[in-house]
């Protein structure tokens, strides 16, 4: 098995702990047990990694060879199980860590692709399903309309961030500062969809 | 990477632009907005053939390696999006275009999975796999019940595809017909259960 | 392709069966037709397998190179469909079916993933994937809320199987004895979870 560079480990762990508290927020929302708050919040941590790690066939996983990322989730669901009574309060602070953990995931998966050998536009949208594809899981399995078929902008930043890390790597930008300022463009452009309600546009329909 | 062959590659490709109109047609069925109209295009479009590749261990999928396939979804989307009004006035050529993309993809998992080395019965299971998945995939996230589950025969049409291209093989008929006649199969049965109203039994209940 | 211990086909080949009949009977209970219930025998039946031999990279997995998996499916799906006025006087029979399922599986990937070299704790994370995965595919399929979200316990038998088999091979027992003994305590701690209506602790909420 090839070594995954550094900077996408810092940026998986990064984002597994912060999906972890996603999941474990919803599971807790939707009043699952200690064992549903695990489950969920392992789900949506290390769903998008282990996707993009076998679709570009770097198996096992990253998340069943390095043993960091399994022990995230269950401390991220014992947090969340303990101090439940504050998530109610903390619904704006679940929003900040689930667009940083999409921003560290669009930049990990997509830094780890170009890795791989993949072309441009394959890299983006490998990047784009590490970022999403732990909250579809998550949603899926608690029984929700998955977040980025939602009418408010998830894929949009997603793309973007992605985007920043290929066009960092075309324009051979040495170290982490384009995965940083991808991470950053997926944060805020997230967070203002979210703080002004931006919506994509919808198709019209006869008597619609 | 071996080469997959031209004939796999040009089912999969006219596999890809009918599922892809399905999976849009639906989500804007759905009220869903520009992205998750382009979502579950994608989702419908590439997600039995990269279920097939993962199965068959040939990763990274086609989907991300050949950018052809990556190019569809998004004409589709756009097309099903800018003429939403239409799209009401063709539900029966919807279900043509459904039924056409689960025949083209029958054919070109069946003879992949055969290239591949698989045993003829596998293959009749892969090949399915890849007709089905895509709906599968695009009706789990669109929070309807699968196509494959519902009571009018989708799994039929399928399974008889699948054993054409397989006794093809096993007949060494050499080029492209046994595929062209799978499809033609799956694509006349599929319409007839449709437009005849066919269905499976259902098993008999107490008191049901 | 390697090939697999004996043990776990045996193990994996008993748990196929009795999944395949806890698939048959949900799909029959919520009034599928013929195929349905192959579908949903099928996906209970191999979904966990199939899972297990990807996070693995063992392609393509088990259940497409030895004939017996796919075998297995439709004969139980078959009893099911045929034998269905007895279902719904068999409802504890099919909850001893399901325990007795998730044992097996349970004691079949957490070997597999010894074998194919994981470290001990990834290896019972396969484990518990492989016995519940099935599961989980079978319930999202249906639409219903997957059992091992559901509150009764049914992930603690399963890391507790998964455990004992990796206690096994780190005292170097020969032999299928540390399976079997997994097998067994799976078995009746879920059974004993069900009949005595344990569960898991929920989080205190505010006004909850």
């Amino acid at each position: 098995v090839r070594e995954p560079a550094t900077l996408v480990v810092v940026l998986d762990l990064l984002g597994v702990f912060v999906f972890a508290l996603s999941g474990a927020t919803l599971a807790v929302q939707q009043r699952l047990d200690a064992f549903g708050v695990l489950v969920l919040a392992a789900a949506a941590a290390l769903g998008g990694g282990v996707l993009r790690d076998v679709l570009l066939g770097l198996l096992p996983p990253a998340a069943l060879v390095d043993a960091r990322y399994l022990l995230v989730p269950p401390v991220a669901a014992a947090l969340v199980f303990w101090f439940s009574p504050l998530v109610d309060r903390l619904g704006p602070a679940v929003r900040l860590f689930d667009a940083a953990g999409l921003g560290l995931f669009v930049a990990a998966g997509t830094t780890k692709a170009l890795d791989a050998g993949l072309d441009p536009v394959p890299a983006v949208v490998v990047g784009c399903l590490t970022g999403i594809g732990g909250g579809v899981l998550r949603d899926v399995l608690a029984g929700v309309v998955p977040i980025v078929l939602r009418r408010e902008l998830y894929a949009v930043p997603a793309v973007l961030g992605a985007v920043v890390v290929v066009a960092a790597d075309a324009l051979e930008v040495r170290g982490p500062l384009g995965a940083v300022v991808a991470v950053l463009v997926v944060f805020a452009v997230r967070m203002l969809a979210v703080s002004r309600d931006w919506h994509a546009p919808v198709a019209r329909r006869p008597g619609g």
